[in-house]
């Protein structure tokens, strides 16, 4: 499938075909079917009726360019499906024809449907996130201590380490984690209304056929139906959106680690990926690319669905409507994202001698700060600082080390030997909380992985 | 196609060629072919290799599944085309095969089909927009003086005509043919640029492979590539987000006028549409739901497109591929749209006795005004005013008609008869410009379409 | 304060109050207060320089012309800010100016101020959302069994009651109060990080130290800093965004329901509010209008936090900044919506006349269903669907009311007499589970309110 | 000022003041004496009211707290302010009071206030993009032949010369000046309609006082009102969204070419600015900074406008209202980006030294092509790509240049010698077209220029 070129290059099978055409379609039906034996299990409609219903909702024997053509007409595809549907039953069992879609009103089947396929892409996500996480913390793990060079405003700050920033990536997807799971049990849950909301016209069978509906489909039962109130589907659709900012951001750090100039990170090499038989010093960062991709799609279709909350009445026009394709599409970016991210982080390339060659292009500037402290502890603050101030602007000047400026001056080498200084313009030791911060997000991971297993 | 279920309502089939699968992958190969001509034409290729390759670029003897599968590889479309029409002109004339996509980079392919299908897309506009403009003026023309109600704040303020309505969504429209003239010319351009925007690898004959390319495909040859500089797709994005803001303006007062409550207009019936056999009050508004969805996700797509304007040296990642879907989104909805309009607009049900009746709901309180404008003129502004208020007062509490107030108060009837009250009172003696307005912009329309007929 | 023009017409005073300049300096400055302490506390400045820290840190003595001008040199306010108060501090007692902002970062305090500010919001949005939950609830169950039209596609569909309405809404707002416990817990936390996220200056000190910090201004210690991760800040937008919406479904439905023609509900009046001497008849919608201005507002505000979570490195250009007025005004717009729409419902005007009328204007046809469904226990549902759609149609064409119709069609009297016939047609009986519905709201919300009276 | 935090760092004191709320309200009050004049020049109202309402139109007498106080009440700031206005009147001229606002509705004075201010805030951005063009064609004629590494997914590709980058760059902002041009002849006009657009209470002087206020302002007099046809401003939002869009493109780059390990380009230095005192390696793109602050404000921006043109019937509520806010934000958010990329741009440093250093990175691998390319001229491609592909793999593996490989390959040394090899392997003799591309843009700069001075 080629319609989306989006999904080409940030997409996945298991999750392009949730939201495939005939996992629509299937889902739809499904809820027929699963409506006929509620209603059946109630007494509502003749239970000889469920047989053939049942037997019809099968996607691959509708026409699909008929629902199609026909969809624009009465302005869903609900419509034409159970129009279809219902030709099929009567062919098979008359009768059986009267008690198709008993009850339900055409957003009842389309919405119901979408949770459904909410819930297989939410699956997904989460087998997602925790293969992400476990690759997250092995990085974490292997790299606690690997010198990297931190950078603020795109300018060299200080040291920190290269498991540092993989500890950060983990530590926000393990808060996707969570609202993953109240997600789940937020909006999971049956939509089933009749015309107006109020079921009317399954008169007092309506509860026991609601409960039943939700079980046979392992949703849960809301309060009341929710044709216009759109929180749960605004929720998923913000989930989505937090969920690619957090892997854009990695994709950017990668990527920028990736840049020729720089060379620390690399993709991982792949047959015919991302390089070029004339440029063998080009690594295009081709899986980066298509989850920025997604990072910049997702905040205009979040907003979207957001914007469609504002639906009139008790089932409305257009803000629903513009939910349709807006939230596959979120699910689907979301799902391609985290699996680039994965395949990315999974076979990453880590060249040591690149993070140190750029942790030494500033001849130890970045180190100032670690000197001045220690000098400061015999000095004073002040003076260290002036002392340190003036070294850097030295060495910026005469194209030294900052070692070498600062070895060659007395006011230093009184307090600081050689070795100290040494020691002291090492950036492995001047990470500070770095190995902590890692540790302590591991542990969550961990406790939280337990916790899980546990269940 | 029911992949997309937004377009199943609100999308037309000429449209949806523009952009299908098919259609993207033939006008990246028409580049091709034209390239292969312009390149062979200034003795860059070999004129003995320009049969096999064009001969070769023809979409049906592509194997899609294959393109959909290494599109990821690459992070495009065009590499494995590009690999495929290299393999089928080799199978015919391998010493063809070396000059396929000569001194192109990918993003010059399908930028340039991305142009070629916005071209396409245009001209459909063009004539959907032409077409609505046509039926609107009509409209206003035939209710140019039918009285109708105001309405501000949702409720009811001054008398209008309905023709005035219709004038202004008319005016609104040919703004955006003018918008359209310009996009076009500005947008419509060749991207030629080979891998770094340089056309370095066609040495001199640059320029002159550049310039056949443009005309070869009917393009204008801009001043350089603008691989990273996006502004012109932006510009097409806003065009029909603007557009389709438009169109949603006109749903939302059709479809609110459509009101069972108000029913002062109707959609045109057709059967099946929008119509409910157990309800035969009711006439859903389905055409103007489809223009609602479209005006609910153009706004977050054009942000997109904004969004993705923030590229990266001489091609980007992320801010250009979030453009693939996006942009055809936008025509799609904007040509569906206009479809629907034109529908809705040119079987519209105008219901004069609701109109009239709706003008009597209050009781003569909307022409309050004109009577105290009336009255003004001999007792002064200030009396008129309490006078009048006074009388509304009384109307409202009473229930009775402002008519009947007013004709019972001798401080009225001494300044105005029952007959210049009757007149007062009557609605479409109050339209003030409204007639004066519907006219101007009848003739701009005129204008506008002679203009255009004498080019 | 008219410097935002939306905020006029929907903004609190005490969430204006919340992110004042005035408001957002102190904030900072308590952070910068707070930092002193904590790290007096753990040995890392002197004991002595507290004192002086703390009282230099009243936004009152800053030179706020002089903040805003030095502002863009730096490309944020705190660090003007730090040297105001360095310089305050230095006047008082020149020791203790050499431990002002000791080991923290512009971000660190921003953040952290932000996140103060952020608790400060969402005490009020709880307190807004728990009053107009109440509301609500009493609306709830004061119109539990008034009879209403259920309206779909804007138009009459079944007949509902205005109680089912309410619990819809109420029923989403309890939802957001759920969100609202979940994102405090999650997103009020400390920013501590120094220069690149490592607290590296402090050395040691550093966990104790952020532990105090946190104690101190009463927020929870994550397991490391964020200053790269947002997804704290973006779940809070999409908070905001998620509430705004359902207050704007809510005031779609309200401006709706007082259209002049339809005249169900009204706006509480209040002096010189929504109305207009000359036109008595109207009453604008005012407060509906602000809460639908947020709503139209807020996806785009929420899409830019989104956008911005894409930031680079251990500190960012663009995306982090983008959130500085974004999150604000999200904040400002929720707390204007919510005191709008409490005010709106607190004093809504029911005008049961109207409802009753509404009820009315199809003559019957919107209780086809039920006189279908009782008629189809006799004759079976075929024969009955026959009767009554041939009985609406009739009745449509003859002007006649359904009752009129089916009371002279002794296929229908032969099993359903007159006392039948007009209870079928009375909406009060055919409501569904609306009753039912609204009780399960009711019976959610004082389980939720019980359950927060117990903590 | 430092409400808005954004408009600190992106902001210019210019604009800001064209959107101040001084302003605002000066020019509301502008339009009320504008039409007192126009009123009184047709005979609507008394010439002799005209001075005392004159005289009262100044800002600076209103009383703004009240203002803000009573917007909420009627739901814009217009009403009040008449209210205040006609009670300054009144006490200077009781009968004048009476023709205080004669005609026009609250949004009448909105909105041409807001065009009023659109005009000087496009003639600011009129200046701003004038001035950047020079500076830009300075640049671009400066660089036009200095080598520089072109490059596309963040990795080095072929070489450019920075003259083509800021060509490009220029290019673009030639195409915003003639979107200026266009925008401000369609946008740049009256608004004038009274309570439903009819200008009924003007009876017959409608058009004379129309046109006659019209020229009082200095704006066209458009065909009819279009308080609900909001294009024209969208149109605006758009353009401000665009250029914004291209800013932060050129702000993404230079940012880019500033990091640590680049270090191509620099912002340039001020006192203060960007710079720290501890580490002086370190130089903030604080500018770019801002400017892309803008960039991730504005999508959500324009998304605001576009959403808000779905508007009801006469005048409608939430739609209009949002605009308010968002289209002063993104005139102030361009105006600063405009003015910081200027000042960027004006003192940019240009490193030749880094230039030329990254472009030897790779050893001469970015010049592959240009060898193989004449290579190939006599081996022919195949065999000339095979020894390229040969030489640089080799050249890699070895850590030799790529220059050192060839030429120890007779293969290649038999058709070209070392100097030819050397020539073939300079970055300066592979830009291809970059000079021709450069002289282009400046042609056409250039021709711009003239024929604007020539007006």
């Amino acid at each position: 499938m080629i319609e989306r070129l989006t999904s080409l290059i940030c997409g996945t099978e298991p999750m392009n075909a949730v939201w495939s055409p005939d996992a629509t379609l299937q889902r739809m039906l499904d809820v027929e079917a699963a409506l006929a034996r509620a209603c059946a299990a109630h007494g509502v409609i003749a239970q000889s009726a469920v047989a053939a219903i049942v037997e019809a909702c099968a996607a691959d024997q509708l026409d699909a360019p008929a629902l199609a053509r026909d969809a624009a007409l009465g302005g869903n595809l609900a419509i034409p499906l159970v129009k279809q549907l219902t030709a099929r039953v009567k062919a098979a069992d008359p009768e059986a024809a009267k008690y198709v879609h008993w009850g339900a009103t055409s957003q009842d089947i389309i919405d119901t449907a979408t949770v459904l396929q909410l819930r297989d892409a939410l699956a997904l996500i989460e087998r997602g996130i925790d293969a992400l996480c476990a690759t997250l913390a092995d990085l974490a793990r292997t790299h606690r201590a690997t010198p990297a060079i931190g950078r603020t405003w795109l300018q060299q700050a200080l040291p920190i380490t290269l498991g540092l920033k993989f500890a950060q990536w983990l530590d926000a997807m393990l808060r996707h984690r969570e609202r993953l799971g109240v997600l789940r049990e937020r909006s999971l849950v049956l939509q089933f209304g009749g015309a107006a909301g109020t079921l009317a016209s399954l008169r007092d069978a309506a509860p026991a056929v609601s409960a039943a509906l939700a079980q046979e489909l392992g949703l849960a039962l809301p309060a009341l139906p929710w044709h216009t109130q759109r929180d749960r589907i605004a929720e998923a659709a913000a989930f989505f959106g937090m969920l690619i900012g957090t892997l854009g951001k990695i994709a950017r750090d990668i990527s920028l680690q990736m840049q020729t100039e720089i060379g620390e990170l690399g993709e991982p090499a792949a047959a015919g990926k991302g390089g070029s038989s004339t440029m063998p010093h080009k690594r295009n960062p081709v899986g980066c690319a298509a989850v920025l991709t997604a990072a910049t799609r997702a905040p205009g279709l979040v907003a979207t669905v957001f914007a469609g909350m504002v639906q009139e009445h008790e089932r409305a026009l257009g803000g629903w409507q513009a939910e349709w394709d807006a939230l596959p599409d979120l699910a689907r970016l979301a799902g391609g994202a985290l699996a680039q991210t994965q395949q990315i982080t999974a076979g990453l390339e880590v060249r040591p001698e690149r993070l140190a060659a750029n942790l030494d292009i500033t001849h130890g500037l970045i180190l100032g700060e670690a000197v001045m402290l220690a000098l400061g502890d015999q000095t004073g603050r002040l003076d260290a600082h002036h002392l340190v101030e003036h070294a850097s602007k030295t060495a910026v000047q005469s194209g030294r080390t900052l070692y070498e400026v600062l070895a060659a001056d007395p006011a230093v080498t009184r307090h600081l030997d050689e070795a100290r200084l040494e020691a002291l313009l090492d950036p492995a030791n001047y990470a500070g909380q770095a190995h902590a911060f890692v540790d302590a997000v591991l542990a969550a991971y961990e406790a939280n992985a337990r916790q899980r297993t546990s269940h």
